[in-house]
């Protein structure tokens, strides 16, 4: 193997010294770039996308073809877990993920199975390797899967949700089926995210979009747990380095100390925080990964090269930080803007690494 | 005037001494009652509930008959000043509130008037002195509106957003113009509470439902400093007593230092924060109010009992803790659950105020 051409990304997610500080977005590769709009329009529907390899491919390369990234991440779903687990994922156009059977009862619990990602989940792994080959070690490849507690709300729910009733009906009510449900997933979120690393991803990445809905107690013990429980069962080297974890919850500012115990090598931080205040929480344990407001990409380049700036400043010097937007970019963003703001990361920040 | 027959929410809100920690909830009159459901098929649309004095009464009143709650709020809604501005309020079934004339340009900004509350907001303060009536000194009445700044998000987007492209855009892109309509903004609501106080409101919350979605700088500039303009500029005594003051920004438990430098009596707090950390924080300066999970009300009655008395013990021993939900109470509880939630507050707080 090759080493990697540009390995920014991976050395500042271990805290190790940059040229400059590396970036990427999530969903880089999404709605807001025209090329990935005719795709999926030839695709069908988005799971269609999802589950073929070669169109996977190609729209997880878009992005990396016209933007000088440091990252590309796999592009997927958080729900291709449970929908391997049977629970019938599909889309309505506007209206967000739903599922055919949704799991409300202890018998729904105790039928979740343990999906195999090298057959259940095939077409993932045949994407990360196709992936790898097409990059071609010139940037690594983040894999990622969704946090326990966030696939338990999807898949309690059956949709999207405003009030988490249901899910948080059985946190509330039946504390207990909740928690096996949650073991359960943990340990099918384990194996798809070591399958990944098998087949390739050099970090890899825990989306905890709804933790942030949960009071302190609830999160500590039905979201952070289970993230703990992964970590602990992750490969944490492969191809002879280190595979960086990073945990990111969205809304979860308040309990960064608590994420840093979890052995995690970097947080994802939201906007809601200053960088420069959330780097003195967690001290030297982990790297940080943020936190742009995707908003900022409304304005014009020379606003968004200002807070691109400021951000940059408010981490400081050194090394630890991935520049990233605090959530993913939004689909009616102009794309220039996105070039504008990957170009002013690595312009501006070079003075924070001498 | 007499005295209140239960004055315990005033006299928690300024940290006073109690016999058990006032209770009421956010959105107490709504959808949860099916007697509210009934009179607002009567009434026809949404604004025409709130317009009208005899019907908001009979709506505020309703959740008093029937549980023992120790504050009433007016029925109404934080976007009856943009409409009396002009820009033509209308609700679409399951769409959530629209303007027929968004505030998108300079023109727009400079058109906004400031309405005179006791002609162009009447139905409010007749509602306002109608409940005040109705309810005979038993209870304080709550008045309320929005902040600043979710008033403009409102404005600007022209209906309820996910990502704020439009005011965000404004906010990164035209930071002068939005002060200049959050300034105009900030002065018509000191004067719609300012009305609402005259006309017999005991206490003022204001609204920042969407404060949250800012980074920390964003937040005092453009959220917490419109707030604080509102504050100095309000009637704080009236019938001999003082008027207090509560702020409430959702998703803001990271500033509530700031927030209490404004000179506020309280503060709400959502579920997201321990209630002793948020105490610890801001010491003696203010009271809280708060901050049970809504989601809880999907419990068991004995579960409900059971947060509770967590939410009950963390804020601890001593005054200034007035009890409520984190948000508003949602559609689909069940009525009794509300009742279960407001008897444990008074019975199992009494032990903190001996």
């Amino acid at each position: 193997m090759q080493p990697l051409k540009n390995d920014r990304f991976l050395r500042a997610l271990l805290r190790e010294p940059v040229d400059a500080t590396p970036v990427w977005m999530m969903r880089q590769a999404g709605r807001y770039l025209p090329e990935y709009r005719k795709i999926r329009e030839q695709a069908g529907s988005f799971m269609d996308l999802c589950t073929n390899p070669e169109l996977a491919c190609e729209v997880t390369i878009q992005p990396i073809k016209r933007f000088p990234l440091d990252a590309a991440i796999l592009f997927s779903d958080i729900l291709t877990i449970p929908d391997a687990m049977g629970l019938g994922l599909y889309f309505e156009e506007g209206e967000g993920p739903r599922f055919k059977k949704p799991v409300r009862t202890s018998a729904d619990v105790r039928a979740l199975g343990n999906p195999d990602p090298e057959t259940e989940l095939r077409y993932v792994t045949d994407a990360v390797r196709l992936i790898r080959r097409t990059l071609d070690n010139s940037i690594p490849l983040i894999g990622f899967a969704g946090s326990p507690w966030t696939l338990a709300t999807y898949m309690v729910e059956g949709s999207s949700t405003k009030t988490f009733s249901r899910v948080k009906g059985m946190l509330y009510g039946e504390p207990e089926l909740l928690h096996r449900m949650l073991t359960t997933i943990a340990d099918s979120v384990t194996r798809y995210l070591n399958a990944q690393i098998a087949a390739g991803a050099q970090a890899v990445m825990i989306f905890d979009t709804w933790g942030g809905v949960l009071t302190p107690g609830d999160y500590r013990d039905f979201s952070l747990q289970y993230m703990q429980r992964i970590i602990d069962g992750l490969t944490r080297e492969a191809e002879g380095r280190k595979v960086p974890v990073i945990l990111f919850t969205k809304g979860g500012a308040q309990w960064l100390e608590q994420m840093a115990d979890t052995g995690a090598d970097a947080l994802g931080i939201d906007w809601s925080t200053d960088l420069a205040l959330a780097r003195k929480r967690v001290g030297n344990r982990v790297a940080l990964q943020g936190n742009l407001d995707p908003a900022v990409l409304y304005a014009a380049p020379d606003v968004i090269r200002e807070r691109v700036a400021g951000v940059l400043e408010a981490f400081g010097h050194g090394p630890g930080h991935v520049f990233n937007l605090g959530h993913g970019i939004n689909p009616d963003v102009d794309p220039e803007h996105a070039g504008a703001l990957i170009n002013a990361v690595h312009e501006l920040s070079a003075q924070y690494h001498k």
